[in-house]
């Protein structure tokens, strides 16, 4: 008798991005193809809740158009989640309600499509055979904006938004260059990364050979310097006339505090959060008396598909693909990942690396791709940036919208009489 | 003997937009189709600063591939400014150096590129041959993104603006729908128009037939009545799970004051500047508790040629090209105008406004277009709208970037001796 196929469950976890469905294609068309070999694709719905709350998506209810789609829709399909797993040890009640689930639905397959945190909670789950006598192939999807995951070239959800943050600079420094003659004359745009300025550098590309415009970024890995700061605007502002600056929303002073965190208050003495744009901008109007205007990009960056890069389309419709095969190779406890074989001409292939070397490390921009003054990018990260925004890929329109899918997100019949109570 | 063909001065003025070099360029190239009866088109640098100082650029000195790139490039290929002509009674220097510079230029043709205050800049400039003797055609061509301009069924400018919300607003709902479950439930977009509602309505077309989304618009139109804006939020988010709010950068309260103005004060006591989306995502969380994700999109918005609307792009260079064939008309004091003669499908001409009734009237969203309970467009709106964002206009990419173009901008030799203070 042939062993009975397996089941997969597919799930998307933390910030969503402009290409994190074009995994889940990835994923789902690849086992399409294997259904031979591998059964049906579960989703859970908002991510690792959805299977520990057998909250399971059948994918197998959307037709192959509608998975085509997701390749140019943007966020997350079937929802995603903030929500860590603590270890077996700590939390063994959620581990051994996954299994209560996945055995319910005979699934033997588990792809996270997440960063970071992600990557540990898929290195916990890929655990559970061993320390609970499960058998699972657990594979991790790499996906994140903040290309902080180690190994990996770059991480898919990233040439996308430096795509959009390379052109909106580009655009933008334009436009004040216009206006400078009587107007502004300092723009400033406030672009996602807490912890690591990969999104902030790509600011940096929108001035290159034959189009020099005067653009600053501001890391997260530098501590800020006013006084520099401040000094090079004012030297940009007498050379070119304008100058506009990339900040980074996690940018600290020197006293290791985020600058946005300035204690703000309003009439009434209500404490505001405000965003770091505003404090850069009001520190060049109160020092150098020039004229600004700001921007605080936050989710437009990361949702916007319709700017997405090629590149990292590809990539990460290849990570999604390569993480069905692994599984179908016996594999446990990996990602694929981004090999870059050349920079120029770009090329690349799928790799792999061992989960326990991705989870909990931050990969932050290197020294050497920072100017010495710390309010740049150098060569050498432009070298390394400009391949991962070639290409584009438009969504296709419709009345002048991008016609982006929404799935049915059929609900698989629950099998179990148990609820279960996030913590 | 031939008389002499008069040359053509053009500037552009007030804030740029991605498609204001559309209309550059459908001057120019018409201009250059009438070489035999036109004569060279001088550009203002930075404006009417440039006429006001004879500080003039010979557009014949770039090549037509380059005026072609002008299609595709956004902001003010020659600098724009916001400078406004007092009245000949309150100002007649001014106005006798215009005429200086003309003169010494051969200069008898007028073409202003802006929005309201410009159409009334123009008007007085119009009116030189009458009250100074000095023989001007002066055409406006329509451009803002505010579409404020009245007679005009829009102004170009906008449907590149509504294009770019409207998809912006689509996506990042997209996004905040995939985190809701644990994350982020509130969205908040603060866009331009600090009289008209014009752009934020663009938002509200993200939702539609077939696309249902729970998007909120506040209009500058419309007082602020913190109650029913948070049973409104409250209300989306108990049947959606969450809810986006596009928010004019000029909405008031009932006491007339921009809600942007919240007196805000660092730790230090020192007045800061603040965006209208912090306050009103300030509110929802104080009020309703909700985790907020809040952007502004300042220039990001009005620089945006990469996701242009194709129709706004067609109107601007028409109505370029109509201006130049209005002077050659021997017409004075108008402004070409768009027309529509059709809805659906939409169609439009260009037409012609005497400048008298365009300059120093804005037009506001009429009541009709925004939903009883103020938080909304109507279908009516829906319907005048939609036209203004078809079709996609992209502009050619290398390495993943916009190859827009940047002009030589070569100066005219000054023939004056005298300089001029700008006031």
């Amino acid at each position: 008798m042939a062993a009975k196929k397996l089941n997969a469950f597919y799930a998307q976890s933390g910030g969503v991005t402009a290409v994190i469905n074009a995994s889940a294609c990835g994923v789902i068309e690849t086992a399409r193809k294997h259904k031979d070999v591998m059964g049906k694709v579960y989703a859970g719905r908002n991510g690792i809740i959805g299977a520990l709350t057998e909250d399971l998506i059948d994918t197998g209810k959307d037709s192959d158009a509608a998975i085509a789609a997701l390749k140019y829709t943007p966020s997350g399909a079937f929802g995603s989640c903030r929500y860590k797993l603590k270890s077996v040890d700590q939390n063994r009640r959620e581990y051994e309600r996954l299994i209560e689930v996945f055995k319910a639905h005979n699934i033997g397959y588990f792809f996270y499509n997440g960063g970071g945190d992600s990557a540990d909670t898929c290195l916990k789950v890929s655990q559970i055979g061993e320390s609970l006598g499960y058998p699972i192939q657990a594979i991790h999807v790499p996906k994140t904006v903040d290309n902080d995951l180690p190994i990996t070239d770059n991480c898919p959800g990233f040439g996308s938004v430096a795509k959009y943050i390379a052109v909106s600079t580009l655009e933008a420094t334009f436009d004040v260059m216009s206006m400078a003659k009587t107007s502004t004359k300092v723009f400033v745009l406030e672009v996602m990364g807490r912890h690591a300025g990969w999104i902030a550098a790509a600011g940096g590309l929108a001035s290159y050979k034959g189009m020099d415009l005067p653009v600053m970024v501001l890391f997260p890995e530098i501590a800020f310097n006013k006084d520099k700061f401040l000094a090079k605007v004012d030297a940009m502002v007498k050379e070119y006339g304008f100058c506009t600056v990339v900040v980074s929303e996690g940018v600290k002073g020197e006293d290791g505090k985020f600058l946005s965190d300035q204690g703000l208050r309003d009439a009434f003495g209500h404490a505001q959060l405000g965003g770091v744009a505003p404090v850069i901008a009001n520190m060049v109007k109160d020092s150098l008396n020039l004229k600004f205007h700001w921007a605080v990009a936050d989710y437009l960056q990361r949702a916007a598909r319709h700017i997405a890069s090629k590149t990292d389309v590809a990539q990460a419709y290849a990570c999604g693909k390569a993480a069905v095969e692994l599984a179908l190779k016996g594999r446990n406890s990996v990602m694929p990942t981004i090999v870059r074989t050349s920079s120029r001409p770009y090329k690349w292939t799928v790799g792999v690396a061992e989960l326990k070397d991705v989870a909990n490390r931050e990969k932050m921009m290197p020294r050497d791709f920072i100017t010495e003054d710390g309010l740049g990018i150098t060569r050498k990260c432009r070298n390394y940036l400009a391949p991962l925004i070639q290409g584009e890929d438009y969504p296709p329109y419709k009345s002048g919208l991008p016609q982006y899918v929404r799935l049915k997100n059929v609900p698989v019949k629950k099998k179990l009489k148990t609820g279960f109570a996030l913590k």
